[in-house]
């Protein structure tokens, strides 16, 4: 890779800039936050046309470049599709504040106060895709959140993303929040270089294809929120309600396929195969989808054989593999070797297994007797969902705004030295939670 | 490097045997976890001759290597040091449960309950210095918290590792924890291979030398959960109290010059640092403290220079550096651009430059009026240590249990789909919490 070395030059201390601006961002009051969040909003509002006409050239522009249909209602950015992302900017005022939670207050000793509270991040990197409300959403939730935001959107929403970000620095710059809390990249080579900047950039917010953010969570020693993969399975267990089971499937599967929590393997237990497969298969093919299955699942059903390579696909798709396991542990087993840690499902009636179930499979979530697709924030009740995570430690599965925060500890004394509780007549410590 | 290849294979079967060790370990209750923790504390006291014994052949080499004083100390286990250790183990089982707490307990509609609740991290990889109590402490604590755990200390205490592991992985066998949940390394190159098994293994905890900690976080995709370096700073504003001043900044520095609490670095705002200065530079020096200075803080004392390569120096030792600047914003400045993000304090009587201080200052810990040596699990009142994270996502700053789980969401149905709640008829979610 040839690096650009003035352009990387310049990008760090755009970084720096971003940094300094977040720090004093962090320190503002809810309100101070909220107004410049409103400012963001009416900005927008008043400028609408403007915001419309870049965003015309743009589809043109990828129109003659012949973009397709769905990317096209993507970048599209109309009047209502803006007047509903301003309403969400402003929904993100009423947000509870998620910053300055107290989540210790303790004691040490007399006059000596321990206090864990949440704070800002810092300054947050988002790349994503060529959809000019994602800007405006990412933006706003920054700002609430406190943290400084570096924004990268595809090359096909180019013009409407200078334009939001124009707007949006000169409506922050008549409030407490400084514009340069808000910077925009504009060519991709600048995402390699940002990649790098792990002393200015808390954490990176990648949207996209799983390749992308695969790549983007192999290249860069930043946390990185998000995930590459959503196999997610449904595990039909021989103590089934199969009528539950079918309805299930049939939602997790078709209600949206394209979405990470849709699942992906279907797996039943070989007790109730019989019965159930010629059920389930009616279901499934009567909405389009296409069966894979094992080898045990072919003897029951006349179905193209699901391979190895079929269990760590994420078809995102009207397809689905199905496979006979001989018992909860073996279903377990394969949902620990082939998923992704998203969400997996267990259909059954009995509730030991159900725990076994949830306790055993490492996911982010373990479902029971319901569908994967509820793996969501704004499901959750979060307000706002900034990512999905499929990643071990916190924040893990759908994030809300608490995953734009961290925190610190705050003690406060009045003279205290560790001298005092150390050696022979060391005093002890309180530890009273207050 | 050339990596053996069929020892990076060996190493990956054992990694795969422990977590699936772990997945069933993270199932059990409190009781039977804390059984097997009290079945390795009566091992070892049963086994305690063998233990000392291949403790003293250790030390035997070690002395004949030519060991240091220090490190001779740290590997050497008497029979005081390990009854110490076997009581630290019986009092993890007094530590209260990390696993099973519920921070998120809500209905998302009748009957469709969401509850997001803390359980093990899965493999902890340690690597720790050859002090072979630390191998006993690590093990309980990753069996409390529900944990697999691989295990390599330094060289120096190969006999000692080895007996102990096996002593415990003996008196496992009789408990519901499997004695694959605990496996000790015994090769250098083994360290290498662990840190590419990203697949088996969620955490990992080096312990050791600033230079050891940062080539592990360099070399892994692994979160790594530790520090490299702790420069820590004492800001002394103009509205300090000097004798509150000065009993700090001598306990910060000398109480243990070597821990990663203590400071390397002193602000002092220049509107006091003629009265300041000769003062505090007698209380240090009547501890054999060295001080370096800036130009301004040379112009009232006469000592060394500190230079650019001094305040991102952590000296572990009784050296100190002294800078004088002219507001709170500039030592804010210096210390959120060379510390490394681990405790800073500010000894101030106004109320509005500490909070300044504490909301800008971009650390794990920031103090006010008091000591940085108390940047400490235990001196929290966490119970215990498993280590000091400088990163910015949690955990952050002294990590005692809670470090070594993350959490995972149920949610639990009764045939529930997401189609009930979207397109025209959307039922909408209720989200109480419960």
């Amino acid at each position: 890779m040839i690096v650009n070395s003035s352009q990387s030059l310049l990008l760090k201390e755009t970084a720096e800039k971003t940094s300094q601006a977040a720090r004093k961002l962090g320190g503002l009051s809810t309100g101070d936050r909220n107004q410049a969040i409103e400012a963001i909003a009416t900005a927008l509002e008043n400028a609408s046309a403007d915001i419309i006409k870049a965003n015309e050239i743009d589809c043109e522009i990828a129109e003659k470049e012949g973009i397709s249909r769905p990317l096209y209602n993507r970048l599209k950015l109309g009047k209502t599709k803006l007047e509903a992302t301003i309403k969400g900017v402003r929904d993100v005022i009423n947000l509870s504040d998620p910053v300055g939670h107290i989540s210790i207050h303790r004691e040490l000793d007399e006059g000596l106060i321990l206090k864990r509270l949440s704070c800002p991040l810092g300054v947050l990197g988002i790349i994503f895709e060529a959809r000019p409300e994602a800007l405006i959403q990412i933006t706003s939730l920054a700002i609430k959140s406190g943290n400084g935001v570096i924004l990268k959107g595809g090359k096909e929403a180019l013009n409407s993303c200078k334009t939001l970000v124009k707007i949006i620095r000169e409506a922050l710059s008549k409030t407490k929040v400084s514009p340069d809390t808000v910077q925009l990249l504009t060519t991709r080579e600048e995402i390699r270089n940002l990649l790098e900047l792990d002393e200015y950039i808390d954490l990176i917010i990648p949207r996209g294809s799983n390749e992308f953010v695969r790549f983007i969570q192999q290249n860069t020693n930043i946390p990185v929120l998000g995930h590459a993969d959503g196999i997610c399975h449904l595990y039909v267990d021989k103590e089934a309600e199969l009528d539950t089971a079918i309805a299930v499937a049939v939602d997790a599967k078709t209600q949206y396929p394209a979405a990470c929590n849709a699942i992906e393997t279907l797996l039943i237990h070989q007790d109730i195969a019989r019965e159930f497969l010629p059920k389930i298969a009616q279901g499934l093919t009567s909405h389009e989808v296409q069966l894979k299955g094992d080898q045990l699942t072919q003897t029951y059903l006349d179905i193209e054989a699901a391979t190895e390579e079929d269990w760590k696909t994420e078809y995102s798709d009207l397809i689905l593999s199905i496979k006979v396991v001989d018992s909860l542990e073996a279903a377990i087993n394969h949902i620990n070797t082939y998923g992704s840690k998203h969400t997996d499902a267990i259909i059954t009636e009995d509730k030991n297994s159900a725990e076994i179930f949830m306790n055993q499979v490492d996911a982010a979530g373990v479902y029971h007797n319901c569908s994967t697709r509820f793996a969501d924030g704004f499901r959750y009740g979060f307000g706002a969902e900034v990512g999905i995570s499929t990643q071990k430690m916190p924040p893990r599965g759908p994030v809300g705004l608490e995953g734009l925060v961290t925190y610190k500890y705050q003690v406060i004394g009045n003279g205290h030295i560790a001298a005092t509780y150390a050696g022979e007549n060391a005093k002890p410590f309180t530890h009273k939670d207050v």
